[in-house]
């Protein structure tokens, strides 16, 4: 934190105005939240007795069954399960290997939605590309039957806006190669960290596009192939990916409110997600997300607005279940939503989405939340994947409270996302701000969506 | 670093003695050591060029070339090859679920002799033990059919010592299983990071003990393990590990000499290993000490002494190398033996195993590595493994610098063991420091075998 916004949070504390609901509510809810032991349990249980739950799998549906349970086991009488159907790919088989001009075996995994190399494998010449600008930039027909490697430079940020910049390697790099003529693509996997960890996630074929073979490499093994390629001998490859789609599944969203006081008053929606990618417990992503705002609804006390938790299905392999609460909900009222999902450290930002009559609302919260340092930060909220569609509709008002993702993306999509990764004190503070933040944003009664765009 | 040994470091420096070497030597060698690039040339070659190199496999007939080939280019024209036959056990297909109560996929390698499942697999309950002296104490017979699974509290130290205490649940863990009539054990990973690699290593069976598949899981999945059991409920799980012998199979040392000045004096030996697990490409253990001794025997101007590097074969699986140097060499006069095997840190503390008379030359050497933070330790030396076998052989001196640890059960045996783990600045600092050492031992043309014990 810079030496500006400690000032700005030091003035922020002394000198706002009243608040318009209880001043008892923040210290005692932060209190209360230091001590939370209720998301620990959440996180814990469900990475221990469910494990891996892939959107649309067997896996998901236990952990639907664990979810109703665990909720109902905490007082949330009403916890639900709205199935929808999506369309599924499961991983298959997966190997790699560096076949000239040095044998090396590869830690990689496929990509969401990637195509098959069949049983035998492929073995072709691989191009190498330092950046996904470098693969754009490759004339058409220039890879025609060749494994194209994409590498990048991407690095630790707090706010994991270096997922955004180098990403794309990932989200739209098997797309392009395959419109190029590849027979398969290699990323170095969208990470930070340097462990033998492939990192997975969806990547997206246009509509006409025959998806291709496409996989993550570990990070050592992208840096290996980089100075295999700075040999300047032509690089051979073998890969055997062989995932599958396997057609409509079932997947679904659990659903539990916590009933406001007054009915007639708008309800708030905060949202985690249940689904995991499979190659780990999920623990970071996302059980963490579903333990704080848990954890966090159940401290406030009697709300005016009923607040409603969505832990939604299938949010890795396409935003389904955010996608399918927007449709299913579309004609319920909702004020605001919020979500998380960006793993379990700390929280050091706030950002809103509120109207302007909503200001007294906004300098309550800064000051609730300083004692936890957490700055405001000028620009709008933006929200989060499974409330996209729900915000969309109904043009709700937003709070992000931004967690520190400075080692997010050393686990994310990848083996290691497991509860060992998580700091209880620093998920006991992401419980203290959520809870501090819902019980003032629940009891408050003025508008909370923001004014129509001009 | 406590501050008594501070003050130690610092007295040190300041009273001893005149050298009975050049003093121009310490203080030349260490600049040269610490902008050295050929131990990092050496590591990042090996790495990239080589990889793997598991003892009796095509892979180390590899490395055994490259290895001629690459000390041969820094100078060394007469280096060698010595060939030699070793029982060979080579990994197979391994994978491991968790099947009751909650379905698990475990990262899990063989450990080096371990017995097959057959390509079938082996299903069976799960017996838990919190510690080795818990499997000693089973009953016999009471594991017939089962499969064992020991944990440990294994914890970072600076000077390994926690793999000599938790080690034995990889050393003989699995032959006290066998011989309890277990179908299977499954291990902790002897490590001390969380990350979902298993360490192998090698296990052994007593001779007329029928080997049975042995397997180490990765450290949070051993927790998820230890958090499944606390559930109370029965646990099976599922084994596929198909390793096979391969019979006997050639290996070989790599061993090159700077020549002395004298030849009438015994020569000093000095060793890294060349073979690597399977796992990783092998560059804490032990592409960095290869490149550790060489860097600095070759920055060591015109010795009295003959250096000898051994570059040894088949250590991570037998020790079969620095065997096979102790009987070959048996009858050529040695002096004193040294050996860097513990990874590329910084190294903190000098330990000897010299005679009284040679007090003046560890005073010398104690003042060199002063400046370079390392200080002396009261203990003798203890060796290595590859040196092991001269050692006895001749009842050699010994000088044992010591490397920081800490991180260094992070990474050993599993397949994280790659080149981004290595620090440039410690390397050469271990140059730096084995320069020195070397070059003073070298030209001391006195007795270096300690006196014979009582």
């Amino acid at each position: 934190m810079n030496k500006k916004s400690l000032l700005l949070a030091a003035s922020l504390t002394v000198a706002l105005p009243a608040l318009s609901v209880p001043a008892f509510a923040k210290e005692t809810l932060i209190e209360a939240g230091m001590k939370d032991d209720i998301a620990w349990d959440i996180v814990e249980g469900m990475t221990t007795e469910v494990g891996q739950r892939q959107g649309g799998t067997e896996a998901e549906a236990r952990a639907r069954g664990w979810s109703v349970a665990k909720l109902k086991s905490l007082g949330l009488t009403n916890a639900r399960i709205e199935e929808f159907q999506m369309p599924t790919w499961v991983r298959g088989e997966e190997t790699g290997y560096v076949t000239a001009p040095f044998p090396h075996k590869l830690h990689i995994s496929a990509l969401g939605n990637s195509g098959s190399t069949g049983d035998a494998g492929l073995e072709a010449e691989v191009v190498y590309f330092k950046t996904i600008e470098a693969l754009r930039a490759a004339p058409d027909g220039s890879l025609t039957g060749k494994i194209a490697f994409v590498s990048h430079a991407m690095q630790r940020t707090q706010d994991g806006s270096s997922y955004g910049a180098f990403g794309p390697a990932r989200f739209v790099g098997p797309n392009i190669a395959a419109k190029k003529g590849a027979a398969a693509i290699v990323i170095r996997s969208a990470g930070t960290d340097y462990h033998r960890n492939p990192h997975t996630g969806n990547t997206n074929f246009e509509a006409g596009v025959m998806p291709i073979p496409a996989g993550a490499v570990s990070i050592p093994d992208a840096e290996n192939l980089e100075r295999i390629f700075e040999r300047g001998k032509p690089v051979k490859m073998k890969l055997v990916l062989t995932p599958q789609n396997i057609g409509m599944q079932t997947s679904g969203n659990v659903i539990a409110d916590i009933k406001g006081s007054n009915s007639k008053l708008p309800i708030i929606v905060i949202a985690c997600h249940l689904d995991s990618w499979d190659l780990a417990t999920g623990a970071i992503d996302d059980a963490a997300g579903c333990g704080i705002i848990t954890a966090a609804a159940l401290k406030v006390e009697k709300p005016k607005r009923t607040i409603r938790l969505l832990w939604a299905g299938a949010e890795e392999v396409g935003i389904w279940g955010g996608k399918d609460y927007g449709e299913k909900h579309a004609n319920e009222a909702h004020a605001l939503a919020m979500e998380s999902d960006f793993g379990a450290g700390k929280i050091w930002a706030v950002d809103f989405t509120l109207p302007a009559s909503a200001k007294p609302l906004r300098d309550s919260i800064v000051s609730a939340l300083a004692p936890l340092g957490i700055v405001p930060r000028p620009g709008p909220a933006g929200g989060g994947a499974d409330i996209g569609a729900i915000i969309a509709a109904q043009k709700l008002g937003i709070i992000d409270l931004q967690q520190d993702g400075t080692k997010y993306f050393d686990l994310h999509h990848t083996p290691d996302d497991t509860l060992d990764k998580i700091d209880k004190a620093e998920l006991r503070q992401n419980v203290a701000a959520w809870a501090a933040t819902l019980s003032l944003v629940a009891n408050y009664d003025g508008e909370l969506k923001p004014e129509p765009k001009p």
